[in-house]
């Protein structure tokens, strides 16, 4: 049987839960809904009885090296690669598939985002299992989510025909985000699926499509892997890396290549894309209120209070009469927003930095 | 020309403004508005071009007693009282004005609360000077406040005919805090003023209207002023004090004085009753907010945000879309409730009392 290998993609820098994540502190490195651990571990977690820790690959950012390796310090095993400087998600991934065909000529790899929530595991792992298998057999594949809703903020993956559960089936096109109208017609359609940023292959499959649609990457990539194999990694890696094309693997690869394979996935995704998903993913009260225990609420209504200080003591939190708020207390800040606004956290960055208080980004 | 007194009641222990006001830190000792000082020492400084301090009387509660010193230190030679037991207003101006007939049998004394905010100090002087005659010449006197909304909140003060401006009037009645609609009639009719509870009387005449009125007070009155005079006062106030009758001198002795006279006051007078009052008091920007420096407003308006955190440093507050909200932080706590709703803060006063976190309180 072919190896099975994973990759987490856990270089993200989100800003939209501010104040709870920060340039050193991002999304992957948080937990939600009432976790122990962060999303992360969790994703690490998850996969475990798919594939050994040994053969599951965390990439990040060299500047997030320590809190990773301490995210993943309760799983042993897995090892964790820093970019020197973001390139995006197709030198992420070339790295990745390159390190592991030197492992593996014949392997097989997920590549997973860091940073979502799955609701329905066993379905989850089942889909995963629908894909590797269709990557095996040499088609570049993907797990589409079907809607619930119909979102403006994601890509699409269309379908020559309305999905079907538990198979996998042939990529008509990616589709950007579309609007409002289109959105719409897309979940009555049944034919377009969200795209997560979940990719299977075998790792000679995906070194091969670098090389034709992004030549530049393959060159590069091809140079690491000389100086890996003369046992010159790091300094190459430094040197190299860092002038790799930045482009993600969507727009750089997939979206040239032919014969993808989709998976139609319903298994509770949930991107955790703003402090309204985290509402959607907490535990809540019978006024759906999520709040840290002794929260005082009067008359209070769905609101999301989030207490992350660190060694201070969180303070005593009173709401009265508010309604579909966040509430966010951090060491040294406080984020007062409501839910259906949560997208503009983006407006309280982009104050901080102008006024130059980098201490708090 | 007869010695003029005056009597700061600032036994107060609001829980309005929790959590900036505790037990030990009632609203008198706060700062509203912008102001450097806290209400208590604004009210006695207001008044010292009319009562040299050494006759200015603060009466405070025994465990306010160090922190009203405290706030009172820039106007030296005031004198403290201290209560060792809440009886509401009649034993309070009892006590001073027994104390004050002893120093200076032909004395005219002016009571005022120790917590209101006045706009128009020129204007109130004038007032005061109009009351301090009026009761020179034998009548108990109060200054009533001209009304500027149908205020269900206030007492009022009913006159035979339409208040005039800087005279003394007679009282017709006093009048319980009115329904909305009675409130409304109030405000057109123009024969009705707040009760401020805001006094003026020769101790004389107080000590006999106790007398008539309140007789087991005047007992207890007399008791004290003898162990006063014998220089056994403490052990006396001790002993007799929480025995005295709990009542206030409105219903007391007003209530059933004839004779009484009352001057309209028209100067930007504020109860500060509540957070709204103090956004009202406060500084706005140009969206209506009061916010401390470098906090971070988008899209938001008609907001109060405090911050009394002692010594700690305050946190980052960012607040996002959201409108005619207050936020307090201190030390310990966040109050986040809308203007409107202000008054339900003894909500949370309530759950926190159920709760048994008294170090809250």
């Amino acid at each position: 049987m072919t190896p099975h290998y994973a990759v987490i993609m856990a270089g993200g820098s989100g800003t939209r839960f501010w104040p709870a994540s920060r340039r050193n502190r991002p999304k992957q490195l948080l937990s939600f809904g009432g976790a122990e651990v962060s999303l992360l571990e969790a994703t690490v977690r998850r996969i475990l009885p798919l594939v050994p820790a040994e053969r599951i690959i965390v990439v990040t950012a060299e500047r997030l090296l320590v809190d990773t390796k301490e995210s993943l310090r309760t799983v042993p095993g897995v090892r964790v690669m820093a970019e020197p400087a973001p390139r995006n998600t197709a030198p992420c991934v070339g790295w990745a598939a390159s390190v592991i065909s030197d492992e593996a000529p014949d392997a097989t790899v997920m590549v997973l985002p860091s940073d979502h929530a799955i609701g329905d595991e066993p379905s989850f792992l089942e889909a995963i299992g629908i894909a590797m298998a269709s990557a095996t057999s040499g088609s570049i594949t993907t797990i589409g989510i079907v809607p619930t809703r119909p979102e403006t903020g994601y890509g699409y993956i269309e379908l020559p025909r309305p999905a079907e559960a538990k198979i996998a089936m042939p990529v008509s096109r990616f589709v950007e985000k579309p609007n409002l109208e289109t959105a719409k017609q897309f979940l009555i359609g049944g034919k377009h699926l969200w795209n997560a940023g979940m990719f299977f292959f075998r790792a000679s499959d995906m070194l091969t499509a670098i090389a034709s649609h992004l030549p530049a990457l393959a060159t590069g990539l091809e140079t690491m892997r000389e100086a890996r194999q003369a046992g010159n990694e790091a300094e190459s890696v430094t040197r190299i890396f860092p002038t790799l094309p930045s482009i993600s693997l969507d727009h750089g690869v997939l979206e040239k290549q032919a014969g993808l394979a989709v998976v139609p996935g319903d298994f509770g995704w949930n991107d955790v894309g703003s402090w309204q998903s985290a509402w959607e993913l907490a535990d809540k009260d019978e006024h759906h209120n999520s709040l840290p225990p002794g929260t005082v609420s009067v008359d209070a209504r769905g609101n999301l209070v989030v207490q992350s200080t660190g060694s201070q003591t969180p303070k005593l939190i009173a709401l009265v009469g508010v309604h579909d708020l966040c509430v966010v207390e951090t060491e040294d800040a406080i984020l007062i927003i409501p839910k259906d606004r949560a997208q503009d956290v983006r407006s309280v960055i982009e104050h901080i930095e102008k006024s130059g208080r980098d201490e708090l980004l």
